[in-house]
Parts: C-alpha cells; structure tokens; sequence
C-alpha cells in the first residue's frame, strides 16, 4: 500500500490530483523497511507501536518524537504557504488504538468506539473490544489522575498509536500558525480530540480557542465510532463538529479530507470574492433578518 | 443582478472560478431589456412569462421556444466537449411557479410545495399558496387527460415559467447526448422532475432510461417543497435522488451544483485512475463482502 501511494495510485492520490492538493506520506511506524520508497517522507519511530496490552504504546520519549513528526509537517507546509491541511492515515489494526484512545477519553464503553473497521466478522468485532477494555484498563493509572482527571497525553501515549500522535502533533502546530485543518474520518478525528484535550490540559504550552477556530471535520463516515468522536469533539466549547459531507466514506487515507478540501476553498472565495447584496443593487427590504 | 452576473461577482461566478467550470448566463425572460449586457447569452422569449391565474403561462410556440432554448444551451456545450452540466437558475417569484409546477405534477397541496423562497412573511406564505391553488385549479382541464394523467408538458406550459421550461429543455437534451445533468435546488429539481415524466410521456421522442441514468442531485435545500421535490423524483425506477450535499443553501443560482461539480469530478477520477486492491497488493480476504 505504502508503494501504491509513493506510485500515486491510491485514492487520496487520485483525490489530492482531482482537487489541486498535495500529499504528503509520511513513515511514522510502518513495521516495515520503506527506506527504498523514495517518495515518502522517511520519520520512523519505531517498527509499530509497542503492545499496549503489556506495556505503554509508547514510550515518552517515542511519544515526543511522533508528536514531532506531525509539527514539524505542519511547519513544512507553513513554509510553503499552506491555509489549510487535510489529515489522514493508512494503518494496520488502527481503528483499534483510536477506539482505545476514545475509550479513554470519553469513559465510553468499547461497545460505543469499537466498530469493525476494514471489516472483521462478529467474532473478530468481540475479540477488538476485548482488546479496548483490557488496554484502557492495564493504563488506567496512568491516565487517571488522583482527581479524577483523564490525561489526553497520557491516553495517547499509552493506548494510542504513532500514526495517531503524529496527527495530534499536526494538529496543535497548525493551530499555533492559524492554518486550518480539516479532520478525515474516525482515527483522524479522535486524534483532533485529544489534541483539543491537551491543548485545554497544557493551557501554558498551547491556545486552546486557537484549536477550535482551526478545525473542520470533512465527513460523517461508516465506522462505529466516529459519530461517538464527532460528539466528544463538539462537547468542547467552540467546536462545531458537524461534518461538511455524509457520504458513507470507509477507505481512511485522508480520501474525506480531500474531497472537504475544494469546498473550503469555495467557501472562501465567496467571502472574499462574492458582490454583496448591496454592490449588486439588490433590494434587501423582503429578506430574512 | 443580472449585470453582477456579467461582471463575474456573483455566487456562482466565484463557485465557477473556484471549481474550474464554465457558466453561461441565458436570459430567456427576465422582464427587462438586457441587450447592452454582451456577458449574457440573449434568448428572450418574452419579457416574463404569462399570469398563470388568468391564461397559460407560455403559449404553445413560446413553451417550444423555451424548451430550445435550453437544448440549444447544451448542444453547444456537447460540441465543446462538456461531459457534465449543472442547472441554475435566477428569476423573480420563480419559486411560486416551480411550487404550482410541483403541485400540478405531484397532487401535493400547496402547504408542502410553497415555502418562504427569499424570505416573505406569513401573510405572503399565505397569497403565495393561494396562488399556486388558483394557478393549478384554473388549468385543471388542461393539465389533467380523461384518464385523470397528468400532462408534465402541459404542467410546464400552464403554470411554470420560461426558466423551468428552458432547464427542462436542458434535461432532455442532455439524456439524450449522455451528458451527467447536476440539478441545483428546488427550482431545478422541479424542472427535472417535469422532464423525467416528459421522457416517459413521449416515449417516442426521448429515452426515459437514458434520464435517468444522467441523473445528480447537488444538494439537499432548505426552501419548503425541495424535499417533496426530491422524493417525487426518487418515485422514479431508475432516479436515486439522495442529494450529494446538505449544505443549507437557499441562494439558487446554480450555486449547489457548481459546490457538487468538484465530487463528482473526484468521482469520475477515481474510477479511472485508483489501483484495485489487487494492483497495490493488499490482501482483500478480510475485507466485506
């Protein structure tokens, strides 16, 4: 797949070529040598994220680097003149970590954030949420403080994954610059929520009304848990968490993203581009208020 | 209004140019004269259509006029190689004729076919869908056959106005060339509507299958009758009328099918040129079926 994308064959190629965006894949924890696929953007932490079933995702200072990782994209782009970026993923049993770290923020039972992602049987689905529970569980320590208070770094770091963080990352640097950015699906959009959460946890690191004038969600997808995510997100105050599309999306790649991105820049066309109702000499007397 | 159009600061010119589509202004009855504007394509018919309360709103020759007007729009753009077209519209009190249409067609009762349009107040809800029963009672005898069938034709002719009849035209033609059709709001859903039954209607001269299979719906509106708009197109075999947006939009212009034009470009794009899981070597054994 990592090929597919470097050959620039995938969906979120395809979409990015159809809506005049770039791409840019980045190797944050493929548990695979890429290093010959010189297209992608080489940033390994690590051969995939530890077993959280054992012992944290991550450790910090895994943890820091994948942060890193996603801030310093974001501070490519702002050099090249980006407004706006989509963020996606492609991943292998990420839907999972991303469940766990809703899971964990939120207090929802798996039974709410963990759907079938690319698709496993009953058996498979019961086996995930098996996974979510004990996860959230053998860390609860760590990411329940003595009040009560769940930490959202502690949540990624220990049941998230890189790719999750590397997004996070991503996240809470374009809202340092103002850069928009534009929520994919169900993994993309839990690690806008936790970066939302540690930006009103670390108020001295970050501007936590900053993040939530920067965000936009592309599109209502098909996993489970995304409507779950969708809601958490719109439980911070400022968000406005409802999606720009519904189109039953389920592919990941940031492919929602992409297809979001053209009506953004619709959207500011029009506020910088269109007459208003006075320049055109509309009469205003019969519209609404 | 009209001149905004010309000198490109409408919505949907900004849409346009944001989106990389062509707009063609037609002026085929605004009740003024709009010669001096050469931005414009000139195919008055009449200077407003007729008072539907007290004779047919077109003639005969002004209703074919109309319907060519249209055709003769999308023939020029098949000889420049466009393979999709949205349809928009700008009148005054159109939205009272598409409502009269939609009544006349559907047997809905004004209540759900009259909506606001621009904004009018309740008393002006009220002379507007007394209007439309005035409108479609005094062309009963005409629009209904022996056979209690509804004439579609005669429902365009007697209560529609120039711009509904032109986009039908536009409809037809398109089917006809294999062209996609992109209808925008209530106005342009009504007008497809009409030439969905049309094509079933004269068999002879249109072919219904060929309808609706270049059939899209931009969005999902907000004036009143759009949605009975829609789910009488989706009594269509063949129509899936599932609006590719819900934008809240309520500015017409054609501004929702210029939004959706990009999607369906995306569309097209990836069924041309994205790998098949087996080209980019991904296991599809756990995927659904």
């Amino acid at each position: 797949m990592m090929r597919t994308f470097a050959r620039g064959n995938a969906a979120i190629n395809v979409l990015a070529r159809s809506g005049d965006l770039s791409v840019e894949v980045i190797d944050v924890g493929v548990d695979a040598d890429l290093s010959s696929i010189v297209e992608l953007r080489h940033a390994k932490i690590r051969h995939g994220s530890r077993n959280m079933l054992v012992e944290p995702a991550m450790t910090h200072e895994e943890y820091a680097g994948a942060l890193a990782v996603g801030s310093d994209a974001v501070q490519r782009a702002a050099s090249d003149g980006v407004q706006a970026i989509g963020l996606g993923e492609m991943g292998i049993g990420n839907t999972t970590s991303a469940a766990a770290v809703l899971s964990a923020l939120t207090g929802l039972p798996s039974e709410q954030t963990v759907g079938r992602g690319t698709g496993i049987d009953d058996a498979g689905l019961l086996r995930k949420r098996d996974v979510v529970d004990r996860a959230v569980a053998t860390h609860r320590d760590r990411i329940v403080s003595g009040q009560s208070r769940v930490s959202a770094a502690e949540s990624l770091r220990c049941v998230g994954g890189l790719e999750l963080v590397a997004i996070a990352g991503a996240v809470l640097e374009a809202a340092r610059r103002n850069i928009a950015v534009v929520a994919d699906g169900f993994i993309s959009t839990v690690a806008v929520l936790a970066a939302a959460r540690i930006a009103a946890q670390v108020p001295d690191s970050y501007d936590a009304d900053n993040l939530v004038r920067a965000l936009f969600f592309a599109h209502r997808g098909s996993e489970l848990g995304h409507d779950a995510a969708l809601a958490a997100c719109a439980d911070i105050r400022g968000i406005d968490a409802q999606p720009i599309l519904a189109l039953g999306l389920r592919l990941g790649e940031g492919s929602g993203a992409a297809l979001a991105m053209p009506l953004l820049r619709s959207a500011a066309a029009i506020m910088r581009e269109m007459a208003t109702f006075a320049e055109a000499g509309v009469s205003t007397a019969s519209l609404p208020e």
